[in-house]
């Protein structure tokens, strides 16, 4: 296993700002987790000389592969190159090789319109570096040794700093790295993330590798099984295990192994069944319809949908017998089947689901508590409903309420219990 | 202006295998911007022990604000309060008002059911601290001084972490800063970024103080304008001229000064005039209806949708006469104008909006090209349709088209030409 220690440096005052989020951190350091080399820090510095130079002096101590991003341009606040060859006692020299590439990068782009002559700035490299072709702009990267420490300089613009990346910096890193670090997410619904932590912890403490993280996202669960291998097929065989164990601890309320999301879990089963849905929105606005749209080809599953936020579009769109939402109200058990069976055959689907519900911040005339939300799945065996208190953050009561409706064509489809 | 200097650290090991973006880093500095306070450093380490206590010394010593994010939640790994308690010799001790909030949360969201006990861990807190209450999570955070140095901590969960800095981290903070920053966005729609830089590029670069930044913003535009003063009331004398200046520059494609959205701008508008509309989507697939109901409030002016993403729903449900989409195929000018229509029958409501078009990947029966989209507007006085090329991505093609249905709401009720 290798024990290099990497940190990435990025360097740019609009970091600092807030103006962007440091996305070339994240985007080296998956592709780090990849290759198996271990990242301990980020820092971020501004466009500042000294704090940079102190920066990369700490970096020094602590990491044997430093990786900055930023800083290369041909502006006079681009100081990354001349910062770390001082810090690293290299010099600068100018490369004929790389200043031609600049030269031609202007010619393809620009027609050698507009290239100032700063741009050659860019050509000034560490002595005896290995240099990186930037592929999507003018500025290139580099690399070299000293001291034992790696030192390799990207770009900002993040398609320039991953695309230089996976080109150049994975290749003369692959090297310091055996083996690698592979990794499953198992999705769930249907539990807290406390709960599932009770259920999982202690076999979660007592595994080192493969190793097992549970995480909270967004009105559901992940929990990410991880190995450290010398091969993909290494780590495979190690996590198969792991994966079981997993399985047969939170059993149903999986929902599926490496996929997006829970809507993309259902287009896959719905397409595999040869079934269609369709839904009747209320307190979800929109919500199921849009994120079943977001997948290319949910035409194939989906039939569409009415979000009727109105009793009259109950009535008259679904077709919702106006004594139930008289008698019951629109928030109720009875009329989140009216809707989801409407729905189904106003749509002529195979499936429909409803949410009607009280987001909030207010309440409704029925004066039930906001989040009371009901979740039907209407069938040709019949008609479920879930009856939920999704609490008082209107987004999450949305989201969740949305989940709730996934979730449900998910049971119906693999055979499990529909309602909670 | 204040000369202390802050530093960021984020805990948490999921950002370092570059599985999120540090957006809290992002939000916090976006925010102690405004508040004047110079950000120096970001750090992002894993939860360990160890390299965390090693991280804050390294702070400690440069600068004298210090934040964390991450690490405050109930599980093992949650660490951050442990470490920064020792590294600034506090103890920590069980607050029962803490506690007390935790065991209301769960109660208020789930009834009690399936409150674990490790929960109530978040509720030890550095002894004489500061206390910042939770507002969409369990977790409290807290600050304290000591030694001169501030300070901070709040939780990871970037809802969690953005709410309870501007509602207890910036009150806390204020008092530090001599004067501050303040800023309005211009909020921009219907030009291309390039387009507004290129009008607007010449004054740009005349103005330092106040400032005035473009910004490209998911298929729309926004410009902010930024003053540095002594207190508000001197930044917004000094803001006015500048923002009537780019108002003349920009005009009609202004939407709204400090609005959230175009959607939100809308709303505001139908209120005021008194006037509701529904919404008939075809490529946008519940896109609009999510968007307005994003917003508490909407069913004041919100009557419903009809997700139709096939011929029969719109048939069917909209009332479109099936000759229209035999003659000129369900993605047209004519099918956009007759589902609006529909839309407006079917909901009885004030105004519609349609989209139909070909998000992609692939294209449609009518062989025309991926981004083809018309939307339309139907009102009182008649109907309105824009023909747009929306380009190759779908998400993008999707959420401009959503745009586009607003804009035309916008521009009917503001009395400007609807057609681009």
């Amino acid at each position: 296993m290798s024990q290099h220690i990497a940190e990435i440096i990025s360097v740019g005052t609009e970091l600092l700002l807030g103006n962007v989020a440091n996305t070339d951190a994240r985007d080296i350091s998956a592709m780090m987790s990849q290759l198996g080399l271990n990242v301990y820090y980020h820092t971020v510095v501004g466009d500042n000389d000294e704090r940079l130079e102190a920066a990369v002096n700490i970096a020094k101590s602590r990491a044997d592969v430093i990786i900055t991003t930023g800083g290369l341009g041909p502006t006079y606040d681009d100081m990354t190159k001349q910062t770390l060859c001082r810090c690293f006692g290299r010099e600068l020299k100018y490369d004929e090789a790389a200043a031609q590439e600049i030269r031609n990068y202007f010619a393809r782009r620009f027609h050698n319109h507009n290239m100032s002559e700063n741009n050659l700035l860019q050509a000034y490299l560490p002595e005896g570096c290995t240099v990186f072709h930037n592929t999507c702009g003018t500025a290139p990267g580099c690399a070299f040794e000293e001291g034992g420490v790696h030192v390799l300089m990207l770009p900002g613009p993040p398609r320039e700093c991953e695309a230089m990346f996976r080109l150049s910096a994975m290749p003369y890193l692959r090297r310091l790295s055996e083996g690698g670090i592979w990794s499953h997410n198992v999705r769930i619904f249907g539990i807290g993330e406390s709960n599932m932590e009770n259920i999982l912890h202690d076999y979660m403490v007592s595994l080192t590798n493969p190793s097992l993280a549970p995480y909270a996202k967004e009105g559901e669960c992940l929990c990410r099984v991880t190995a450290k291998a010398g091969t993909e097929a290494e780590a495979e065989e190690m996590m198969a295990p792991v994966i079981g164990r997993v399985r047969e601890m939170i059993r149903d309320f999986i929902y599926g192994l490496d996929v997006e999301s829970i809507e993309e879990r259902c287009l896959q089963l719905l397409k595999d069944a040869g079934m269609t849905f369709s839904c009747a929105e209320s307190c979800t606005g929109g919500l199921i319809a849009k994120r079943i749209t977001d997948i290319p080809g949910a035409s194939a599953v989906f039939k569409g949908g009415a979000v009727t936020y109105t009793n009259e579009a109950k009535i008259g769109i679904l077709g919702v017998d106006a004594g139930i939402i008289k008698e019951h109200f629109a928030v109720s058990r009875q009329t989140a089947a009216a809707m989801a069976e409407g729905a189904r055959r106003v749509f002529s689907s195979d499936l429909a689901v409803s949410t009607t519900g009280i987001a909030g911040p207010d309440t409704d005339e029925s004066g039930k508590p906001v989040g009371t939300v009901f979740v039907a799945l209407s069938s040709p065996e019949g008609t479920w409903v879930r009856s939920l208190d999704l609490g008082t953050d209107r987004p999450r009561v949305r989201t969740v309420a949305a989940h709730h409706a996934f979730d449900m064509i998910r049971r119906y489809l693999t055979g499990l219990p529909v309602e909670l």
